[in-house]
């Protein structure tokens, strides 16, 4: 294991994370709330610190030896260590006072979860509220994807796809442009591109900047973080409007938006993951509609609440403008169909994706055929010619992985003693990094109930959810930390 | 395809059900229920005229060409067909007036799920009775492996291999010896003397004959239907005990009763699902035991009735001894994994299976010891040498299959608007052939509620659960029906 370059790697990590306090450390004391201000001051003085010890235990490190398995522990531990110094602000501040309810706050932040501890968002301070919301906008499109996108990382050029590949989303990741770093600078302009287009539309309906600012970022890394107690139900419909396209916009696999950069229409047209994406939308769409009819006064009311919550879960974003908790059954099972299949692939949403569910499926249809045909060897067919048999294996041990995980998490979290519903979409939440669940956890409720225990198996959760599971179990694995 | 084969296979199948409505037909008319009675005869003359039909039809049968699809497909169609005949004694006798619950009856009886639509068993004639814990007997080893087992089929000796697998449950079905005859003989011989073992077991308890026998019907099924409303509840401590016993020996895998009766205790103590079956049922019992402990007077009544729910769930049966709606969320938690899991591979029990979650843990843990050595080609062992590659695939692919039939069920019955654990324990009730599940349809409630297409939603799940999902897809691919 090449433990020097890995240390490095997170030492710049937590170098840009240290710089990016910078705008909330500027917010806390321009609103005169020095008491915030020092929270983040004395944060970044501990990462700074942090950082130069890395870099000094770190100076002579290997010029070879990375591979996928120091990718993913890379990420996984980075992941682990940025959460822990990104909730410090909340601590010194004493705006959460708990650790452990801090750190679910800025893991729930970095993974766009969006699940919150806090009763009330409303008494938290504009620094504080920022760094939240900005969380959410590092975590969609990734830290480590940022760190290459901006900086000459050193190491041969095999390095740093594995880095990409593992904090990326998706059952196969590849590379936009031959170039490594052209690849994380493009994703990351288009990021930019898309989040200040939904600041602007949201600018243009009247909503402050500050507020804009926020559910943009939440919005961008469909995180779901907002500044108000009813998340955004008291916004204008123009405006929920606005964040029902961008929603379902940043859902989208951004190798499609590099195709239309290209002027590649006919390819992303033809893109199967995004034709599910849209179809799968507009069904859910319409059958909540006409099942919600009655609760609304007008069908077109009806429908823009469907459509907006519809884009919220399955974007895994988690806003709301009304407490589905309430709806028909119906409406409630379609929204929690829709926690697991997630967004597409290559987005900043989470869940299962629906390319791998689309891998799945054509995988199924496989096995039929080669009962009623077994001399017949069978390929899947992609968009791109053929799908490799690794990761058609490599998909269903995910799914493995991912059932496990959930049956575990509900059984550890079950202890607490709360509802079926409660501890089922508490679960489903967090993994999928969504937000809220149903129940006490739905969206007028919050997780602050659950003990340390639940809290620190939810925080699990989502970080497995957002770097895809085996980052996670990687550096919980005995093998990973033997010497080769 | 071979259709007149699988015709042949079929009108077999229904002449031993034909046959084995007798009992029936003599204790309804020994009871004087001549009702009943005549609702038998009317039954067996129809299923004789089918029978005559089919023989008639399928007379000149090709010697050759059945292969893995036709054993599917004929157990998928076959099960279908017993269970539209089955039911008709429920609908002639006026007892179960409606068609469709008596064929949601009488389906939960064959697939042993014992979930019912009656709301007052104890009104119902003995024969009928006798007739549904009957259909858990024989569907509990199956009724095409009862035929091997007693008639010369005819076709060369590939032909069978074929029904076993595809009726039989678990991931890789094997032959004990290498006739297959043999092989069905000693299972049905193996299945017989067990449940003679627990009738007796019950008489020296005092319970009377006729329930004695149906409760022994049902546990070596792993059904789970009873003759009174509470299920088991009102009998004494030692017979609920010895259905502990029965019901966990019942979720057995049977090669290794054969293991033992060939004295290879060696094998039989080393079998991985095995252990892994008994770690859970001990492990499970003393959780709950613990967790509802107050619930009780005793410690050791709090166990009792936790071990008899834990092998009640875990074996798939279903029988009750107390309302476990009312116990704690964790205790629920864990009769709910335990739903999915369920029994071991080759037993009467349904479930996910012990032996095909091994597997699924087997090849995650290679996955990711693949990430972490990438050169090293790893193969998965289990008990008797190395896992073939395809049965890990199958493996995957059913897990895909299960997770999809799991989450399209239950967005279907969603639409009844029911509570969402009623809806998700319903479907993971009846697709796991348990029988009872939480809420409405708790171990005091009952499925009569349900709309008629929920029904036959569950009903379709039930078959699904009890044949594996595959021959229950195969009979509605388009390409199953097209010439080659």
């Amino acid at each position: 294991m090449n433990l020097k370059m890995m240390g490095y790697y997170i030492s710049m990590l937590l170098a840009v994370e240290g710089l990016f306090m910078f705008p909330a450390l500027i917010l806390c004391f321009a609103d005169g709330d020095s008491h915030a201000g020092f929270a983040f001051l004395y944060t970044m003085l501990i990462t700074t610190a942090i950082v130069g010890i890395l870099q000094l235990l770190c100076r002579k490190r290997p010029s070879k030896g990375f591979y996928e398995r120091e990718g993913m522990v890379c990420v996984g531990l980075g992941w682990t260590i940025i959460s822990i110094l990104g909730c410090l602000p909340f601590c010194f501040s004493g705006e959460i006072p708990h650790f452990i309810d801090a750190l679910f706050e800025i893991v729930s932040g970095f993974t766009t979860t969006g699940a919150t501890i806090l009763t009330d968002v409303e008494v938290i301070s504009r620094g504080l509220l920022y760094w939240r919301s900005f969380s959410h906008w590092l975590g969609g499109m990734g830290v480590l994807v940022f760190l290459l996108a901006i900086a000459p990382l050193g190491g041969k050029g095999g390095f740093t796809i594995h880095i990409l590949r593992a904090e990326s989303t998706g059952p196969n990741v590849g590379k936009l442009v031959p170039k490594m770093r052209q690849t994380a600078s493009i994703l990351y302009l288009l990021y930019i591109l898309l989040t200040v287009l939904n600041l602007i539309f949201l600018l243009i309906g009247g909503m402050p900047f500050f507020e804009a600012l926020c559910i943009a970022m939440g919005t961008a890394g469909t995180g779901g973080f907002g500044t108000y107690n009813d998340s955004i139900a008291s916004y204008t419909p123009y405006l929920q409007g606005v964040c029902t396209v961008f929603m379902a916009l940043f859902g989208v696999n951004f190798g499609c938006y590099y195709l239309l950069l290209l002027g590649d229409f006919r390819r992303f047209i033809r893109n199967n993951e995004l034709r599910m994406y849209i179809a799968i939308l507009l069904l859910s769409t319409l059958l909540i509609s006409i099942n919600i009819r009655d609760f609304y006064p007008t069908f077109w009311q009806a429908f823009h609440h469907s459509a907006f919550q519809v884009s919220s879960i399955m974007t895994t974003t988690g806003f709301a403008t009304a407490n589905f908790d309430l709806w028909p059954s119906f409406s409630k099972a379609i929204l929690l169909a829709l926690m697991f299949i997630g967004a597409c692939a290559g987005s900043t949403g989470g869940g299962f994706k629906c390319g791998r569910a689309l891998i799945l499926l054509k995988s199924l249809r496989r096995s039929i055929h080669k009962v009623l045909n077994p001399q017949k060897v069978e390929v899947i067919q992609t968009d791109d010619g053929f799908l490799d048999e690794d990761v058609i294996s490599k998909t269903a041990s995910y799914l493995s992985a991912y059932v496990i995980i959930m049956l575990v998490s509900f059984l550890a979290i079950s202890i607490d003693g709360f509802s079926f519903t409660t501890s089922f979409s508490a679960v489903t939440a967090c993994f999928n990094n969504i937000g809220p669940g149903f129940d006490m956890v739905g969206p007028i409720g919050n997780f602050s109930e659950f003990s340390i225990f639940s809290k620190l198996v939810l925080i699990f959760d989502m970080l497995a959810g957002r770097l895809e599971i085996f980052p996670m179990l990687m550096i919980f694995s005995r093998r990973t930390w033997r010497k080769y």
